[in-house]
């Protein structure tokens, strides 16, 4: 049952703004009235106001969120902790914050797009499965390169993979007790190589990713939209 | 050389809306003041004044095409000819318009927002190599499917494959010379299947395809601050 479990969400905020050409990093950037990282802090808030939320940023961006968070009276109750070189560190730092017997889900901090529905089912299936991520289909046409040649790929088989991706704390905290490795893409990755199964839930076209210029535009405008 | 060739843009534009939840097929959807379709149109008309359009619509589409072209006083240059059930058949349908010695771009009505370098990377790459098809690199984790199971998959030998695809006209209709098959998900596929080479040009991420209603929102705000 999830009411049964303690619930956190790791928000991994790491960009440095080097994609998006602009003096500020993307998690910063003003979209519908406020800055970028706000709005998912708010997302999980308002899925259950006792979620711990821990909030992940290189080490020289914490005292700048702090002002940023003074100016604009945000009052979203979250703990912040300084992240690591890779995406792998930046997750297992927030993981030393986190009780065992709980829920944790690992989430994209420019991803502010996410729905309570999609909050609710990877809790859920984290609950039921131990380990929960969510996925779409792909819409276009994909191809294998190899070298100067390519050869088609049936999308059929294939799914996107988002985030939040929710595991039960033990799993979690187990499977990032290891070095980082490449193939470590996300937390499903580093969880399946401590021989965990991956539950695959359904995730959501909205819950867009911002890292580019252009996902900046789009994402003010399924705000102000939603 | 480019300039040698006579040029053509078979735009196929099949949609019946359904996935769109709109009394009207996506195509005719205004978006920034008019039909996604005209802006489709537009783009190849500015790229090259002599180039041959040549739109397929779905046969009880045409005369309603027709009257939106008169309302809006559409100028843009372009035959109309009827398609068929598949996207295959559409392309098909379109070839028969298509003098030999020519270049041809396929491309999908629903890709409003396709740039005037675009369809001149894949025109010259078309000249130059026969077959030429623009793809992007995929910006999320991918996972193949197997039943209830999953395996992550690199993403980075992946791309994502975008119109308009390319084709030197013989090629072109020589491989379209052929029955229906479901491998064909587009251009590329069926002139492989007749034995030639793909060669993959960069796309653009902003080239997308309009086809779940939040696209639409999408494309407005991109249309509008483009």
């Amino acid at each position: 049952m999830l009411s049964e479990y303690k619930k956190y969400a790791i928000i991994v905020a790491g960009g440095k703004g080097e994609r998006m050409q602009t003096a500020q990093p993307k998690q910063f950037i003003n979209i519908g009235g406020k800055p970028l990282l706000m709005h998912t802090l708010m997302a999980f808030s308002r899925f259950d106001i006792n979620l711990e939320i821990i909030l992940v940023l290189p080490d020289g961006q914490i005292k700048n969120w702090g002002q940023i968070c003074k100016k604009y009276h945000f009052n979203v109750r979250h703990q912040v902790i300084a992240g690591g070189p890779e995406r792998f560190h930046s997750v297992k730092s927030g993981i030393k914050l986190v009780e065992t017997e709980s829920l944790v889900a690992v989430h994209d901090g420019v991803r502010p797009l996410l729905s309570l529905d999609l909050i609710k089912r990877v809790f859920e299936a984290a609950a039921k499965y131990g380990a929960a991520v969510p996925c779409i289909e792909v819409r276009e046409s994909l191809r294998e390169i190899n070298g100067v040649s390519s050869i088609p790929v049936d999308r059929h088989v294939l799914r996107l993979i988002q985030t939040p991706q929710c595991f039960r704390s033990d799993m979690l905290i187990d499977a990032y007790n290891i070095s980082y490795q490449p193939k470590f893409t996300d937390d499903a990755t580093v969880v399946e190589n401590a021989g965990h199964k991956i539950h695959l839930v359904e995730g959501d076209p909205l819950n867009i990713k911002v890292t580019l210029p252009m996902d900046l535009v789009i994402a003010e405008s399924l705000i102000s939209k939603g």
